[in-house]
């Protein structure tokens, strides 16, 4: 297999910064086709998935999006904005197509992951997760937008992660008002603008005795 | 700049897995140095790090940790079990701490950011997410948990990402109780066992229709 090494992989995680000012230099479709397959790859809690990852391209839809995002210029401006939307409850019907799809892509006999279905029923559809189920699919949300930001970081590609979004506007602009998703989070996605003063700054983070302790 | 191309990151995606049985060969100090640095790197709202990654390597806490994590294996043979804890609570004090680590960091002067203090205080202290503080630092450790498992996958090592785990026995068996931090979720660290059938298994997802929605 292909690595990187240790050195260059923390150099494009220092690389990586939350871009504020994007150049209209546009993704290839074969470096985003990689983004979106590493997307698809994100890992999530018994591999469920329960998002969807809406990908704006449209300059209409990104104008509507803008004011109800701080007015971040980042929407408009980047080259793919990512928005990514959980799943509002968990339910048999969503665990039996997880299931389904399984027994489809392994080519296996249902009856031999009886055991391993009832296991994530127990939990996520009858058990305590079940309260907390769009807290819980916002919280896969956010391994695929960690999983994402990573990924493009590798690659040389910019990303704004961004929370300051009205999540019920967007909704309604991207039609997901009636639907089993809600946002919970977006991530822009191009090449930062040689303007933006912030590449050049320091990256700033606690001390490494202030966030790991050794036990 | 030295990048992965997309087919390596592809691939590196497509060996990750979760981990089911781990061998007992440890991750090297300079390796796990990489991923330490990776971790602290993790992007967060803000880049306020609400956040404590407790890593246990010590055989008597992993032993007790297991019972409280469904009884999985990995806790004691992963080579580093990284426990991910997020801040209870979120207020000014802390963001002056950042603030004042920016100043250090950057050597600016305390008043060209102050402006950028009071957004954040706005937001997380005086706003609404104030009153999801724990939450919102959760998610922010999955932020972290998917770089890490991003990272890790990268540079060729492997993780397992658990859910199955008692945050309250955690906090007890690590002390943190009576802290400003509590578990959240975890992650083994380590190399897979060519005994682990899972590793050969086809990776799971759903149809790229499916889950990617282009607007």
């Amino acid at each position: 297999m292909t690595t990187l090494s240790g050195n260059h992989l923390i150099e494009q995680l220092q690389w990586r910064y939350a871009v504020k000012k994007f150049e209209t230099l546009k993704i290839s479709a074969q470096d985003w086709k990689v983004l979106e397959d590493a997307l698809i790859l994100s890992p999530s809690s018994y591999g469920l998935q329960p998002w969807k990852f809406i990908v704006v391209t449209n300059s209409g839809v990104k104008k509507q999006l803008r004011p109800v995002s701080w007015g971040q210029s980042q929407i408009e401006d980047c080259s793919q904005l990512v928005v990514f939307a959980a799943r509002k409850t968990m339910d048999e019907a969503y665990v039996q197509k997880f299931i389904n799809r399984i027994v489809d892509v392994r080519k296996i006999d249902p009856a031999s992951i009886e055991f391993y279905k009832n296991m994530i029923l127990g939990d996520v559809v009858k058990g305590e997760r079940n309260k907390i189920a769009h807290e819980w699919a916002t919280r896969q949300c956010y391994i695929a937008i960690g999983n994402l930001m990573t990924a493009a970081a590798v690659l040389g590609i910019d990303t704004c992660p961004l929370e300051g979004i009205e999540p019920p506007k967007y909704d309604e602009i991207l039609g997901l008002k009636n639907s089993e998703y809600a946002t919970v989070v977006a991530c822009a996605v191009g090449y930062r603008s040689a303007e933006d003063k912030y590449a050049s700054a320091p990256k700033v983070r606690f001390e490494k005795k202030d966030v790991i302790q050794e036990v």
